[in-house]
């Protein structure tokens, strides 16, 4: 099996079998491929595409290029979300203590990763002694103890998925539906969960702006899942705007545990509930309509909340956070922005949004940048919202003070304000089963 | 100008501007551009193509990305042949001194490449004594001596293509017309030549097998040559059947001597004419019919085999040999190939005719080959001849009496023998001026 026979084959647009694909992808890990047949193959996918069988072998073969967790001394089913990115997006830290409190196992690995803000788990160390880097045997005994755990994922899952997605990085071939989908998907199947719920967003904060590619993404994405024999399902959600009203990490954590307590944003509270009951109705807890109603219920009986609580204590943090939010330390400069006229806010480029936390120290540009946990943004308008001139539509928080110029000019321009009410927009627009 | 826009711009089916193509072909040279990323531009520019004018600045850049030819002190207008190769091709012998003979300079830069015999400076190594290592002094002394020389191509000549063309080697983006006519335009533009007739070879021995293929890459090399300034003409010809009976290195010379003699075979005699007669005319010594009268002029006054002669003298070699070809040694192992059947040869598949000369030692597989100047194929008979069985239809030569049995069996099987003659081919298909 020559490499250079394979990149002419796909160039030519003929799907490879399963035993190419495992063996581009074992060759390129070990060293035995070079960076230029990988681009230049990753360049005709770009083209000529894959059939959900190539693209089920490949996902399957980043799978398999690292270590597998062995989760077999884990108790229960094993239930996971996985969101495609936005901006305020904290549903993790909601919805695993959901579904933990109704007895379903989260045994979660999570990344840090680039962006807007820092991943989930750079959001959890915002919660004083909390630790993400367990070892397996510390990450058993916490979720059979508790029900759930959230750790750093490791270096040894899916290396294949790391190196291509570096080299893809750099030569034009990120936006290919199935190089993107067997990305997700192989670290996801490393992990082994038994159910998996996935949030495709939608709009100006996504990867994918529109709605037709999200819902091509997640079909394949669930595909993939149910050919590696996994009970799946996708919501197409929306990220046009800010998903609640914090951006920025500690801020994040505070909008969860007041999601949590049944007092978080009407657009954050739907999703979660939504994806929490997803999650509970792959599991075969009862109908959708009967999982929403065990969700409003751990939220109402403070179930939920306790369950975060306690896996915040079992991995070393001081639950007396989640209880008592104002213990979280400030970001030493704040910033009102002011609405500069009067009406309706029309659209926010949600991803500028983004652009204005990083700015603060939200996120990183680099992999070696440091995150200020402080920093980020709490909007108090969003897009549809009426304002009037002077009206405090957003705080801004850092603690580097030279930022916040340049983040309330980001900020102001990502808003773009009319004399009407925009038209409404679905939270969740399609649900792929 | 980052890489990454420039891929992405491709990718995306815009045109790149002549600065990008430049910086890319530059920041390539220097090694500050990885292969990994060339060779994702490579891919997307098979898919997307170019237009000719970004097909003219990526041949420029090729061309100026190491040095230039300084002519300046060799006298007359240059004038050059470019054939895309074939089995069979030894017109560059035949021509140079025709034209040499009649006023033209032939100041040529000749590779030794891969393939299935030598290259042209492979060929006149078969001469005793024949140097093609001339130093740029030598050169021009020979040149203005004898109006005509024939060396090595300098290393430092178009390094550029040298470079991206190992990377399409390996990376499945060979067969893409921009690519393959800026590889040849490049390096033929480096070597500043006034008039420039290339022979486009279309056919089963062709790197084009199909016409119109040809006749699109003849097009845009003419026009390439053109908006760089040079007069340019193109003839596509055929390569369906091996060019003349002598396949080899010393086989060929012998070929071509025969032919200055006037007693070549006649489909290699009427190209070489006609190659002669368009140089002659784009260097305006006449109409093209006068032009063709003058070729046969000096054919027939020995004038043509004289120029030769001088040059073989003038670079070091043993003039004799030209006037006396049984001085050229012999193989020592030599089969004689008989027709299996009566009928007639209906087809020839001519890259395999080539790939049993190869078998023979008369071509090299990897750079690093040895050549066995002696080894061969004389075809008797070839595609449209009526044979009996048993007939002689071919002589095989080498020195390595192990790969005989090989090269007989790779030569039957490339001869498809059928009941009735096939439908004639052209020799010339098309003029391109």
């Amino acid at each position: 099996m020559r490499m250079y026979d394979i990149i002419k084959k796909k160039r030519d647009g003929n799907p490879l079998s399963t035993e190419e694909i495992y063996a581009v992808i074992e060759g390129y890990t070990k060293g035995e491929i070079p960076d230029y047949q990988i681009s230049a193959l990753c360049m005709a996918i770009y083209f000529r595409g894959m059939t959900d069988e190539e693209t089920t072998a490949l996902t399957l073969a980043v799978r398999d290029s690292g270590d597998r967790l062995d989760l077999s001394n884990i108790k229960g089913l094993r239930v996971d979300k996985h969101s495609t990115g936005g901006v305020g997006d904290k549903t993790s830290l909601v919805i695993a203590p959901i579904v933990a409190a109704l007895g379903l196992t989260v045994a979660k690995m999570s990344g840090r990763g680039l962006g807007h803000t820092g991943g989930t788990i750079d959001k959890l160390e915002a919660i004083k002694g909390f630790r993400t880097d367990l070892d397996s045997e510390e990450f058993e005994r916490v979720v059979n103890e508790t029900g759930i755990a959230i750790v750093g994922q490791s270096a040894t899952l899916a290396p294949a998925d790391k190196l291509l997605y570096a080299l893809r990085d750099v030569t034009a071939t990120v936006d290919s539906m199935p190089l993107i989908a067997s990305s997700i998907m192989g670290k996801k199947l490393a992990a082994d969960d038994d159910c998996i719920v996935l949030d495709v967003k939608t709009g100006s904060g996504a990867f994918m702006k529109a709605v037709e590619d999200s819902r091509e993404l997640a079909r394949l994405m669930v595909e993939i899942g149910k050919r590696a024999g996994k009970r799946m399902c996708a919501l197409i959600t929306d990220m046009d705007r800010p998903l609640g009203c914090a951006v920025g990490n500690s801020l994040e954590v505070i909008e969860a545990i007041e999601t949590l307590k049944g007092k978080g944003p009407r657009d954050l509270t739907e999703l979660c509930i939504a994806l929490a009951a997803h999650m509970l109705t792959l599991a075969e807890k009862g109908s959708y309509e009967e999982c929403e109603q065990m969700v409003h219920r751990v939220i109402d009986s403070g179930e939920a909340l306790d369950a975060f609580a306690r896996m915040v204590k079992a991995q070393g943090g001081d639950p007396a956070y989640i209880y008592d939010p104002s213990l979280f330390s400030t970001a030493q400069y704040q910033k009102e922005i002011l609405s500069p006229v009067d009406g309706y806010i029309s659209l926010m480029n949600t991803e500028q949004c983004g652009v204005a936390s990083l700015l603060l120290g939200a996120g990183r540009n680099t992999k070696e940048d440091e995150i200020d946990l402080e920093a980020g943004i709490r909007l108090l308008a969003k897009t549809g919202d009426r304002v009037k001139k002077g009206d405090v539509i957003a705080f801004l928080y850092t603690n580097r003070q030279a930022t916040l110029e340049a983040a309330e000019k980001t900020l102001l321009e990502s808003i773009t304000f009319g004399d009407t009410a925009p038209e409404p927009r679905p939270l969740i627009f399609d649900i792929i089963a």
